[in-house]
């Protein structure tokens, strides 16, 4: 009789490999035993598989080693691969050999077990926890968005342009920026936005985006603020604040759908409801910030004209919808120097912000900037920023200036939300807090 | 008659428009005339067409504004496209209309003319250079390298990990890191690498890549050096220095492939050699160290066995092939901590370095990582390195360790081989060196 030959395959190839011999390099997962039977679950990082290990079928130090074998202790394991509908994933894979590569000692057992353990706990295990079933469907559906992000921008004529993390320019106060001591004595600071950069590069690209990291020295400990987090921010030239609505919603939309057609398992995992994604469809609401004032003073908010929206308001608001609404023209003097006004009234600006359903909250803002010099060179004196630092940004206007509009999209914020998880520090793999930077 | 209506399409898009009437809004980049008919070039960012606008035929008026247009004004365009195979592009513009967006003015007019600008002088004005035809082809490879890089990862089993910028850690010594000021005096780093998160990352996922900026404080002015770097980082659970130069090889013909098939017309504006990308098929040569030192000293080069091979060496020996050639087996001593040792031969260690052709010099580094919870511990002791910080590092040897292996690339190098350009700083959109961190 021939030794028979093991095709090394992933968990999540099974489904190809039915009545096969094949060999799985993994971890164990879990282990269930009844005497003269054992069920290693086995985790590959692509799925997880339950073997079944006979102990009649089996040399007794391979049964025994199986059935004491230690939790995220490593190994190969080869068999017969069995169509079983009970199982979760569809198969099952009946044990005729193995290897253990590295067993977890009793004395110095995995740390992290089935009992609740603390967020504190888990987070200084975060290069441990990252194995468990949730953060796994977390991450991996962190995977699909940002793969989403790039197909939908890449399909739709935009260039991607990385636009620098080393800024010199202190744009609005110093306060929430990190600094960065450059060589000899220099100065820099760690981008909070691409934006500006964005804005010279679209005027050769004509649509552009950048996607990379950005920093936010806030002191805020609220489970919506990560002082390292990942952003997405498209550019369009000749383009208006309903350019900027339209491509956002269909941005979203084609995510949501993406995450609903390749993380259904992921989803299931995280017990996200369902019905919640599918409703996510065009077209969004768009009410102004006028409306929302009202709106919100009519659920008891204490908000008046003027003021911003906090993140009880946006909850408030949201709940009014099951898909994200959009809220546009913001009064001009709480935000940022480069909104457009609005022609017919510009004590609004042309700037939108998209809130999630479900009380997530913020996940766009955005709008059209100024493109003509004179307002442009007025609004850089009434912020009090300095001119020599902006000199680039002004010349933008002087050289074939054009209309031109974009947003930014927290990856976060929106996995947090695909996930319907509570807090942003579960959708980045190592996240960093204002009391957090390590593992 | 009615008033003709004009589709707003994208240069890029002409191809399915022959004889329709179309707007095209962008930049006029260059601009021709003789007497009674004058040619715009306009740029939109996806392309460059040319116009004719012949005096006859409009209103004298518009005429004359677009015989005196000044470069780099906006403008919108709107006429008939006419299939011209001597046109670049294959496509002219016949002007029926058009409308000045914003004329730049003849007092200050657009820096950036034909003459030959010095490099200090295009890098003060790179908010504006990224504009010129040839900044535009570099700029749209470097996009389809990233997407090619990200397709090949996300179609092979991969699973996108961003690991963190800011990292607790001093790996080895903090003379190449920059520092920042994180809260209340705490001290952090900004990552050199994501390996050694990816090393966490890959035990939960099997196969993962990290894809982000990296930083290094090198007071070093070469043309291969950048402070801020963008780098891609695979890391395979269950693999070996074998696997490593397989998966790199695979994944540097993808990104070739993917360049040659898309970007043909860039490659041309750069007037690349063709003929040295097609060149680029497996297999790749696969050499020693040893037979490095021996072939390089045959060269004339003074390296001894022991010593780390400097750019010209790399050029020196690149020059044999016509194609990547990878260098494996370095002497242990001269690698970071972490390289497994050859097991027949510990004083050597299971990395490799890929080198470029045409003297273009490292593109990958890479390796085999020590998988054994005791050797760790002895070579961190040995690299004098803090075990508290290194904690959670080793824990990944004593849940589940198994042999892992991975690789770096450093997308900017890649990006400046694939162009046949001299200096990385025109790899990135906003390069950061020494003395240089603006615009």
């Amino acid at each position: 009789m021939s030794e028979p030959v093991y095709q090394r395959i992933r968990i999540a190839e099974a489904g190809s490999y039915d009545g096969r011999q094949v060999e799985i390099a993994g971890w164990l997962y879990n282990l269930r035993k009844s005497g003269k039977i054992c069920f290693p679950q086995v985790r590959d990082g692509s799925g997880i598989l339950q073997c079944v290990a006979v102990k009649s079928a089996l040399p007794e130090e391979l049964f025994e080693s199986l059935k004491h074998l230690t939790q995220e202790s490593s190994l190969i394991i080869r068999g017969k691969l069995r169509a079983e509908p009970r199982a979760p994933g569809g198969f099952e894979l009946d044990v005729e050999d193995a290897t253990v590569v590295q067993r977890v000692s009793e004395e110095h057992p995995y740390p992290i077990t089935p009992k609740d353990h603390g967020i504190e706990f888990l987070m200084d295990h975060r290069h441990l926890w990252l194995r468990s079933r949730r953060q796994h469907a977390v991450l991996s559906i962190r995977h699909e968005v940002i793969r989403a992000v790039r197909d939908y921008f890449d399909t739709h004529g935009f260039t991607l342009v990385d636009t620098p993390i080393f800024t010199p320019a202190a744009c609005e106060g110093t306060t929430t920026l990190f600094g960065v001591n450059y060589f000899d004595d220099e100065k820099v600071f760690l981008t909070q936005s691409g934006q500006l950069y964005n804005e010279a590069t679209v005027m050769a690209f004509g649509k552009v985006y950048t996607f990379g990291p950005t920093f936010r020295a806030e002191k805020s400990k609220t489970r919506r603020h990560l002082t390292e987090f990942w952003m997405v921010e498209p550019e369009m030239a000749y383009a208006t604040l309903d350019d900027v609505k339209r491509v956002a919603e269909e941005m979203i939309c084609f995510c949501v759908d993406r995450v609903l057609a390749n993380r259904r398992e992921e989803l299931s995992v995280l017990e996200r409801d369902l019905t919640k994604l599918q409703a996510i469809q065009p077209p969004f609401p768009r009410i102004s910030y006028d409306e929302a004032v009202l709106a919100l003073q009519k659920k008891g908010s204490e908000i008046q004209w003027g003021g911003d929206l906090g993140g009880a308001d946006e909850t408030l608001l949201s709940e009014d919808y099951d898909r994200p609404v959009m809220v546009d023209r913001y009064p001009t003097a709480i935000k940022a120097f480069y909104f457009e006004p609005a022609p017919d009234r510009p004590e609004v600006a042309l700037g939108v912000d998209i809130l999630a359903p479900e009380g997530y909250g913020e996940i766009i803002g955005g709008g059209q900037r100024i493109h003509d010099l004179d307002l442009l060179l007025q609004r850089l004196e009434e912020h009090h920023l300095p001119r020599e630092a902006f000199d680039w940004y002004v010349d933008l206007r002087r050289f074939g200036s054009v209309p031109h509009a974009g947003f930014g999209m927290g990856i976060e914020r929106f996995v947090t939300w695909m996930c319907g998880i509570d807090h942003l520090r579960e959708a980045i793999a190592f996240p960093r807090m204002l009391y957090r930077t390590r593992p």
